[in-house]
């Protein structure tokens, strides 16, 4: 039997899995027909690729209520835009803030220029719920901040900061506010025109020449053909049904992890503003060999570890060796989380 | 009927097209299959994956004669390796050579770091048939001469530049030689370890945490199993016959454009030492016309302009308008390189 048909796959936080078929099939029928270099020959088919990457950015730019295709770029993934709209924003001597639930993808670019001299960096704390305080941001943010940078939802509780607050507080202080939606994108609603700056999250300081201006060499069109693919699904369902749906298997995840003795989650005590992340350890038992056994006596495939995000687990006292992330997705069921909580509770009553 | 289908593809130096539909279809089987994030879970899903890149990158390091799998690294594309790599060996004050007929993906960086007094830069000439000259590269070498980076083969004229003889010299002077092979690869042998200088064309300063150290964030992993399938088509047919087989269409397309009163072929006298890239005019038709009906009336891609390498153009006397280039691939037939020289035939003694 076919090892992916019988896998319970709960590591959606990192990449979804599996990718809809349909998604698929569409990636490759598009890309056998029209997977020429976008953009650059000027012959019929080039014109339909290069019309084809315009239609996603277009997409993309109504999805989030973007500022139109040019302003959406397209790059290796979260880390290297990430970096990219951070080394774009800085300025020598300039202050950013940022907090202490970021993923390392934020944390080791702001990081290297702080130790490089080249920044001052303030990090906000987050609460025992899992959420940062907005007022903080307030009080952090001084003349010289040059961005404040955030992440959306945490990709270790997955709880929804209040990024509308905080946009109104930069707003009010002109200071762009960058998020970093890696894990919110295509799950929670996102509008980059409410309570944001009226800048781009994604966008760099001089306004000329984009896309290209940020977007070198030959593009991932099949790549791109994917996303669109993606966002046709998403649409197709509805964002909103598939939220509802993936909060439910996570309610009925922390419901059945929170009855098992020995068991401690972490900032799940309500799901309010939440994505379907659930992070928890056993007591007595390290999250690798945890993890290890869901993965090779019940095939549940989780997460263990600091999740690249070290602040938040030397914050939450699990450092160094961190916690078991489970993160259902849109094509979980709730098989697949029943599953989950009775292997827990075989786990725990195996190891009294 | 399928535009794909009757359309003449003769624009591979761009990105080759179609692909073969048995790479297409490994990549969405094994994606289907395999396609979580790599290196980071600790299930058994998770290694497997990590693993197919992990003989992905041993592939490569194989095909190529590089030193292992380790000092293979991803990145979006060859514009984005080659920023990397110049990026990463620049040193403030240093000295580096390289030739005018790079693409942009290398002149521009060089350029910007000469134009922020960061570097010292000399271009060596090529002469009347396309080609560098060793003894250039070897009088440019200064004691302050941190890199060489040189087209392997040229986009615009495909001409094969002598590199062994590059790399012995820079091997002397202790140099490190950087290739960029985005014409070569695959279709004529690379060896690292031979002429070279011991040092990987791709590989950064510090020999620490490879790859790791230059791969941040998810990697493009259905683009790596469409590598590896890729890879394994090329070894399958045999590269040897790949590359006879384009260069046997190269000089039946070249022959015949040669025979046409009007046409001006660039660097093509003799087809030694090419890849199957063609440079031609058309007298009194703007390259951008001379495209354009190639692929409205014929249904031939091809590609217009200056071919992102500025200085050939200039050197040539084709500036600003450049020239139109045919780039047969390994799925191209005698008869679309037939089609293609009775097309401009019609062209010729339509203008007359």
């Amino acid at each position: 039997m076919d090892r992916q048909s019988r896998i319970i796959y709960l590591d959606n936080a990192a990449t979804s899995f599996p990718k809809p078929p349909e998604v698929l099939q569409e990636m490759l029928d598009t890309y056998s027909r029209l997977g020429v270099s976008p953009g650059r020959g000027s012959y019929d088919l080039a014109s339909q690729c290069e019309q084809l990457v315009h239609t996603v950015r277009q997409q993309i730019s109504d999805f989030f209520g973007g500022d139109g295709p040019e302003r959406v770029i397209f790059a290796y993934n979260s880390t290297d835009a990430l970096n990219t709209v951070i080394h774009g924003l800085m300025e020598p001597g300039c202050h950013v803030v940022s907090s202490r639930l970021e993923h390392n993808s934020v944390l080791r670019p702001l990081h290297y220029l702080r130790e490089h001299g080249l920044i001052l960096l303030d990090l906000v704390p987050f609460d025992g719920n899992g959420f940062i305080d907005p007022q903080d941001v307030a009080r952090a943010i001084e003349p010289s901040t040059r961005f404040v940078i955030l992440n959306h939802a945490s990709n270790v509780f997955g709880t929804i900061q209040p990024v509308s607050d905080v946009g109104r507080i930069c707003a009010e202080h002109e200071v762009p506010l960058v998020l970093d939606v890696s894990q919110s994108a295509g799950i929670v609603p996102i509008d980059m025109g409410v309570g944001g700056t009226g800048s781009e999250s994604w966008s760099m300081a001089q306004p000329q020449d984009y896309p290209r201006r940020l977007e070198a060499g030959t593009l991932n069109t099949l790549g791109i053909i994917g996303l669109s693919a993606g966002m046709r699904y998403i649409l197709q369902r509805d964002m909103a049904n598939i939220y509802r749906d993936e909060m439910s298997l996570a309610r009925t995840l922390r419901d059945g992890l929170a009855s098992i003795k020995g068991v401690r989650l972490y900032c799940a005590h309500t799901l309010e503003n939440h994505v379907a992340v659930l992070t928890c350890n056993v007591e007595d038992l390290d999250p690798e060999d945890f993890a290890a056994i869901l993965d090779g006596d019940f095939d549940i495939a989780t997460r263990a570890g600091l999740h690249c995000a070290p602040l938040v687990h030397k914050d939450l006292g699990t450092s160094p060796r961190g916690s078991v992330r489970f993160s259902p997705g849109p094509l979980n069921t709730g098989g697949d989380v029943s599953a989950a909580v009775e292997a827990v509770q075989a786990i725990v009553a195996n190891l009294k």
